[in-house]
This record gives structure tokens, sequence and C-alpha cells, in this order.
């Protein structure tokens, strides 16, 4: 990158750190716990959202916030599942920033208990923006490959979990669970790891429950 | 996008945008194909060019490049295919930039027909750098999804050809292959669309025979 690109990144990543810090600060002991879901497009956010709507909204409140460069279809597919969504379409952006997240939480219900957050599909430049979550996850669908992690590992080495979608369709791809797993875990070993199937149900109870546990966790923490 | 930060953008793809018209007005004229190929991480881009050389290496001279933002892995696989190739690592850069591929220049040998550049894992931001290529082609994993070209659409309209990845899996997916091809075609009425296996082979030989009418055609343009 060129003197003037760098300096006017760092620019960007100072304020961005400012505006998700202060969220951090007003929603955390709100006990609000701020889930940012990243990943490729395509590797299954929107359907693993849905399915974490069945199984968590019986029982707490949940809301989402969408990001995409463009197209109101993914908010529009979780308001089906009655849970209340808002889109942000970025117009071409590739990533979400932490003030499109403060620009919404005026409108937020406060008892919200969990609000997810659902990334522009990009394994990539998401990963430099914290948004003011509490907690970060990094989807890796099985077709995708297992030799991802150490190609895209900021992702990998910024997130506290790590789940891998669409393992049904594993029996049909030259794809190794454990490959993938060790290569992860070499970039980062505090990832909890999830093996998950929107269109089965596989591995959701137990991801709701890590959520649910996190939530108390970070409560406890400001108590 | 705050003011400076679009001022830098604009400088740096305007210079982009000349490096790259001097990669084309030398690399065209000589004779050499260069094919950008762009998708979403783990959409097959390294092992469709591992097919494509298996068809087009006993007939054509091709070379590749490599682009990623750690590891050696793809050009170490087309390597092993008989195929000179060069790996660029962006070291955390989201895309290739024209003057990455400049610097390269030197290396590749004069008689090269065909040179392919594999582009970062990323279906936004690399849709905005023009690197000299006289195709570009945009790779959509049939596990990625169906609704795909409307929600990344800069990737979709400034391409040349589609070519739909990993179509063995169709059977086993909620992928509608004609709803995928008419919204792409909405972006941009003028794409070529392949249907390809890089596991079955399907699709290849048709993807070749367009690769190499579509450098008779250069070569007559500035014959």
């Amino acid at each position: 990158m060129e003197k003037k690109e760098i300096a006017v990144r760092e620019d960007i990543l100072g304020s961005n750190k400012k505006v998700a810090t202060e969220i951090r600060a007003k929603l955390a002991p709100a006990g609000i716990l701020v889930v940012n879901f990243l990943s490729s497009p395509g590797s299954g956010k929107t359907s693993l959202l849905e399915r974490i709507a069945v199984t968590l909204r019986p029982t707490h409140k949940m809301a989402v916030i969408e990001g995409d460069i463009e197209t109101e279809r993914d908010a529009e597919r979780i308001r089906k599942k009655g849970v209340p969504a808002w889109q942000i379409t970025t117009g071409g952006a590739c990533h979400l920033e932490a003030k499109m997240i403060a620009r919404l939480l005026p409108e937020i219900p406060s008892e919200t208990e969990f609000l997810f957050i659902e990334n522009v599909g990009n394994l990539v430049c998401p990963a430099s923006y914290d948004l003011g979550e509490s907690l970060r996850c990094v989807l890796l669908s099985a077709p995708e490959g297992d030799d991802k992690p150490k190609k895209y590992p900021k992702a990998f080495s910024t997130a506290d979990c790590l789940i891998i979608t669409k393992a049904d369709l594993i029996p049909y791809l030259p794809f190794d669970l454990e490959r993938a797993g060790n290569e992860a875990l070499e970039i980062n070993p505090r990832l909890r790891i999830f093996v998950t199937s929107a269109l089965h149900g596989r591995g959701i109870a137990e991801l709701v429950r890590y959520f649910i546990e996190t939530r108390v966790n970070m409560i406890q923490r400001h108590a």
C-alpha cells in the first residue's frame, strides 16, 4: 500500500475502533450479547441464523442486523422467522463498520438479549473492523475446502468461534474435517469449533447453548 | 466513505487503470490472452485451473499467476500439473492490483498463449481492479447459492463470462441453475455462462474451446 493509503486506513480503523468500544460499553452491561458473523459469500450465514432463530426464539429475545452490498433479501428471510431484522446495504462497500451499527442502535428493542450481526460476505476485509461485538464467529462451509484457514488467517485469528457449516455435504466432498479444525487451531488455539448443518439441524443446539452460556458469563463479568 | 477516503481511492483506481492499460497494450498484440478469475474463497478457482491445464496444455502454452493473502499452496498445485506458476502473496490485501502483475511480466515466457490470473478469493474488492486482462471470468460455486449475483453485482456486471462450478453438488443442494443464470443475465446480458464440475470434468472442454476462440478473435483484432 502507498504511504497516503496506509495513513487513511489507520485513521479509519482508529475511529472505527472508538465507535465499536462505545457500542460494547453500552450493550454488554445491558445484557445484550452482540455476535458478529463473518464468512465468505454463500457459506450459509443467513440459513444458520434462520435455524438459530427456531431454537433460540422460544426462550430468548433476539434481533438481527443484516449487512449486504445490495438487496433486502436476507433481512426478509429473518423476519419470516418472527425475528426483528434490519438490513444495511453498503452500496458497494465490502464490510460493515461500527458507525453503521451505532446508527441502528436506537431502533433495537431494549429487552433484546442477543443481537446477531451478519456481515457482508467477505472472508478478508470484515476481519479488520470491530463492530462492538462481544463474540465473533467465523463460518467456513465444507464446500469451501479444508485449506482456507491459513489462506485467510485474519478472520480465524480474530474470531472466538469457528462454525463449520454445510456439514451434510461432507460425504460428497474432498473435505477433511480434522485438517480444517487443526489448521484453524494452529492460527488460534482458543477457537471453539462447532460442526453444523442448517439443512439437517446438526450442531445447532450445541451452538445455541454456547451463545446462551457466553451471555451468562458476560452478565456475570459486568455484575 | 469519508471524503479523504474517496479521494485516495480514486487515486488508487486511476493509477491502477493506467498500469492495467499498459499491460493490455503489451500482451494482447503479442498474442497472450490474459484471463482474470474472480470469486469467493473456496469456489474452486484452483481446481478449475488444474482441470483446464489438463485439457489445454497438450496443445497450447499456458502460465498462471496465483493471488493469495498467505501461502504458496495454489502455485504449488498448478506447478504439479506441469504449468509454470507464480505466487503473489498480498500479506493481507484483499485483491490483486495491476502493478503486482506488471512486476512479474519479465518472468512470463514470451511464447505464452494464455496467462491465467487467479485473484484473491473475494467476490467484492477484486471487481474494482483491472489487471490488464482481456477476459474476466467470475466463478460461482453451486453451494454458494443461486441468489448471489444480485447481492454481489459488480463482479457479475464487469465479467465477460460466468462459470458455475461444483455442479456435481447440485443434486444435494437447494440450488436453481436457471435462477442463478437468469439473475446474472439481468445484471449483465452479454455474459457467457458455463456449467462445470472440476471433480467430474463437466463443461471443461466447452470452456477451454471458448478461451481458444477468444484468443483467436483477439489476435484477429490486433492483426
